[in-house]
């Protein structure tokens, strides 16, 4: 089944001004260092890229700024959820306006213990409020996050109200039983797994992907293993790039994991100013920022 | 003690129209009738409220329309929180210019195990943003809705960096010993009970009032709480008081709580408009708003 969005994503951090804006030319430089590096797409604004932390005004202004660039912009995967539908209808429209591949929507995610029907009405008034047929929709299932997962009875009404417009699915949860399950009963839905080590096992259930947090790290070998997994000449080849990918991930999760990456790509592309973070994240002391250079050091090596 | 915020507040209900915006003139007239029936503040925009799920525009125009319907702006305590820091100040700021008395802010509640100091720096940056020395902040602690809890090392360091303006806290924990720990702890600190039957215990601890649901319907009952409890002339005034609030607020959870009170207040205040909920909520189905209804005529008679 080939699915509309597929491929290595990066959930791309987004990097922050001392006055806790997006720093928009260091973000586009990322950018293309990311799709050279490797990436089919750039999933920005997600749970790495703090959107939930950026004004709408600064989510749509680092979308401008990517394609204003050079980023193609049907590279680009936008997440444009707030809790709010109108919010949400706007940022949408602008992604669809300025040409994006598609959209990574969560649910809203203040009130816990909502319904299907609820979540049915949230997706479905973007969807309509936006009225556009060049929308395609990522749902993103990150429960740890939101409280708020979703349910394969949500997946199915969606997908049969917006056939072609609901395409894909960012599952975030972990639970590689999950993808499996909704691999089976929706071929028409893209599974992009959230974690790296889980896109490999993924794609041999017919998954679609991935859109992952360490791929702005190493999205060269996520890469490999995407071009090389169908290969048996390649599986030594496949083999060594996932288990570069699996170090690389520890290394991230080794203190607070998007801080970690940030301080990671501050030493990566050369530039402090990957360290800041947007609160309520804070950025790593000076010991842990010590620790992840050196291992870093020692993964490069 | 005095607080700079006490008393009976109403966790006001918004009114929606059928397109899903607040329904201005509604509300204004249940806010007129809140003020009446005892409350001596509504604090509008909480979870509710439905905050979350109106665009910035429309909790503006919201604060703004009670005014000029001539609700007394130091009657309201608006809730201003997203988890943007940026939207955060633009709602505070808005909300301190119409003359409110003070704002309720929640944490940023998408990040989930985030630190006192990344909690921090998030309030810290809101309340140094809006730059002004009229702002009274009530804190906002439901971490059965956030999952970010609001700790006593956090608030004991808000208190101090802000002092006179950082003055209150609404605990919708339910856990009456986490309130009396900060009535003992923080004198300085207002604490507001988010359940209605624990306004009277919180009292007596020497709390300094509520932020409840239940005073959408039954704020009569809780004005002759706030009134009478130190009075022993009054206790069996008080006590049945008392009972009615939580025979109320019993009624108001037998159902999907939100959905519920609005259909009460559909009956209460003889308008169907009161029916709708924005997404992800849904309104009750045909045989739990009839069960609501005749519950309810039993409660009055």
């Amino acid at each position: 089944m080939n699915h509309a969005i597929s491929g290595v994503h990066c959930a791309a951090a987004t990097p922050v001004t001392a006055d806790r804006r997006p720093d928009l030319p260091l973000f586009v430089t990322h950018c293309r260092a990311l799709l050279e590096e490797g990436c089919h797409g750039i999933a920005l604004l997600g749970t790495t890229g703090e959107a939930n932390s950026f004004s709408s005004r600064d989510r749509m202004a680092l979308v401008d700024a990517a394609i204003e660039g050079g980023i193609a912009a049907d590279t680009l995967l936008p997440g444009t959820s707030t809790p709010v539908i109108a919010e949400t209808v706007e940022l949408t429209r602008h992604a669809v306006g300025a040409g994006a591949k598609g959209v990574v929507l969560l649910p809203p995610y203040y009130y816990k213990g909502v319904s299907d029907e609820g979540l049915f009405r949230f997706y479905a008034d973007v969807i309509e409020g936006v009225g556009d047929d060049r929308l395609r929709v990522v749902l993103y299932h990150i429960p740890q996050m939101t409280q708020v997962p979703l349910t394969h009875t949500l997946i199915e009404r969606l997908l049969g109200a917006f056939p072609g417009i609901v395409c894909g699915i960012k599952d975030s949860s972990g639970d590689l039983e999950n993808m499996r399950a909704m691999c089976e009963r929706f071929p028409a839905l893209g599974v992009l797994a959230g974690a790296d080590p889980l896109m490999l096992p993924l794609l041999r259930m017919g998954g679609a992907g991935c859109i992952t947090a360490t791929s702005n790290l190493r999205a060269d070998a996520l890469r490999i293993v995407w071009d090389g997994w169908q290969n048996p000449d390649r599986a030594g080849e496949v083999e060594a790039a996932q288990e570069r990918i699996d170090a690389w991930r520890t290394l991230s999760n080794s203190h607070a994991q998007l801080p970690t990456i940030k301080t990671m790509l501050a030493t990566a592309r050369n530039h402090r100013g990957w360290l800041n973070v947007m609160p309520p994240l804070v950025e790593l002391g000076e010991a842990e920022r010590r620790d992840v250079e050196e291992r870093m050091r020692r993964l490069e090596t």
